[in-house]
């Protein structure tokens, strides 16, 4: 096996089935994954089916707390989590730019198999392919996942109401932090951890809790853009108190000295919850029980009287969070 | 709205909300494509369900006969008719390219609703990425499909038996010939159109068939490889007639001027079919049947004599077809 990603190893001849077989099927293996066939035969349990995708382009492939292997894993398996499903099957597609060493596509998916195992999903699904080099930037993966949500559950953004509070489960733009330092772009550095991770422990908590409305993984955009697309769905409006949102100090401090909002910076790992506010204590308590929830935090409340987000600050002023024009940390997922 | 599609278009804000609402999701409208849900509920018929996926860098992204949004389309819901499934959900990943012309984009956009809406599926759920400027080649595309298959249909590789027969529905080469063509790297010219095309009238014909035993599409590799991937796993030899395989003259002829082997030659709207030999003639006349199977052919044999491909010449001479090793033809899908 060369050292290197060649075009030949996306040719359809022995290079790509040495690649498949001695590569993915062996990390990826399990009772579900057959490379021979043209489509793998899936057989969820009763319940209601559903699909999610997603692309990953991050940059760098590799950054504290993740990779792109595990991010591809996270990002799928949570939209599932976030709509109320238990995660069960995925499908990988790899593009692959001509030179990347084998040793890190090989780094790279035994993360994403790891990420799979704990997240209880199996790949059963995949395709690669080989674009020449500078036609790529290492490897970009494509995710869809397919998984079961109990029959009745009434959970979306048309369920919000007016009084209604929002919760949100950890620290916020951990993760679009931690992959601008692992740039080193802006001359900074840090150890700061991105919060990349499967969801469903949090949602799971939640779903039989009544007055559950809608649950959402703040990714590109970040808090702000969950609650522009709550205002948008709801026509109601949304407060945040900024006080009651946890934000890390290297977080802060970043956003500080770039003239950054934390509150547009993508989390990978994080859930926002709208719920009754009679249910809110309740979802709060079950959230801190949990390791990923336990600084968990209310965060605002849906509101009749205007369609913005409004953050009111400590010293009681407000101001308006805009939805995001320009994204000041590209390529982050 | 720009003229070209920039970052902007893939940061999580409002020009990513306009290229989805205003152009992804326009064109893919359909009841259950709900662009502001994280995952989509799904409500396949009873029935054996699978699965597959596969990615897109066909490069030109226009070629005679079709482009990379089409073929997006075929080649996954081709994977499931030949698996025997009815292709009924799709999701769709775009990797676009900064600088794409966003008239370009609306245009293969348009192609793969209009394909997907010939095969009858349904685009459940979409993401888009937007890559810089030279870290992609306009638009890379991965797509997955759902389908469901009649319980006790038995269909795979372990079910070829020696003394079969194998059928092609029709042409081989003409997709990687007529790509090839589009690119003119080697100063050639032709009107060859692609066979990008949905197999699933094809397959469909087929399923009640007894004596069926497995079909494939020659894709990447071509027929050539095909009849590895059933030596490979069935432990018998595969025979092929070449004065039997229908080879259009401008494939003929571009492989002789440029020393190719048509064999080896992508197409994407064929179907290669492994039948007992009682049942040949009654599946070869129900592709004739069909205007996709007019020059459907009987194609060879498999064997118990031997573990190679081998090619009988019109003179009665035998020349091994050996397994693809670096592909003349790369990004014909």
């Amino acid at each position: 096996m060369s050292e290197h990603i060649t075009l030949a190893h996306g040719n359809g001849g022995r290079h790509m089935r040495e690649l498949i077989d001695g590569l993915f099927a062996r990390h990826l293996a399990n009772p579900q994954l057959d490379v021979q066939v043209d489509a793998a035969h899936i057989t969820p349990p009763p319940g209601d089916l559903f699909i999610t995708t997603d692309g990953f382009t991050v940059k760098p492939l590799e950054f504290p707390g993740g990779n792109i292997g595990a991010l591809a894993v996270h990002g799928t398996v949570n939209d599932l989590s976030v709509s109320g499903a238990t995660p069960l099957y995925l499908t990988v597609n790899a593009f692959i730019e001509e030179g990347l060493p084998y040793a890190t596509l090989e780094r790279l998916v035994a993360a994403l198999a790891q990420a799979a195992r704990e997240a209880n999903v199996r790949v059963v699904a995949g395709d690669t392919k080989v674009v020449p080099r500078g036609e790529g930037s290492g490897l970009y993966l494509a995710t869809t996942g397919v998984g079961v949500r109990r029959p009745g559950l009434r959970l979306g953004l048309d369920q919000i109401k007016a009084g209604d509070v929002l919760l949100v489960s950890g620290p916020v733009g951990d993760h679009g932090t931690a992959v601008m330092l692992a740039r080193e772009q802006f001359g900074l550095r840090g150890d700061l951890q991105s919060d990349a991770a499967c969801v469903h422990p949090l949602t799971a908590a939640l779903l039989d809790l009544p007055g559950l409305r809608f649950m959402r993984d703040p990714t590109r955009g970040g808090l702000a853009t969950v609650a522009h697309e709550i205002v948008r769905a709801s026509g109601l409006g949304v407060r945040l108190q900024e006080a009651m949102i946890p934000v890390r100090d290297p977080v802060r401090a970043v956003c500080e000295m770039l003239g950054y909002d934390p509150y547009y910076l993508a989390c990978e790992g994080r859930v926002v919850a709208v719920v009754d506010a009679m249910a809110a204590d309740q979802a709060l308590a079950r959230w801190h029980a949990l390791a990923a929830g336990s600084e968990a935090a209310r965060i605002g409340t849906v509101e009749n009287s205007h369609r913005h987000v409004v953050l009111e600050t400590p010293l009681g002023g407000e101001r308006l969070l805009e939805e995001l024009e320009d994204d000041p940390l590209p390529r982050i997922c």
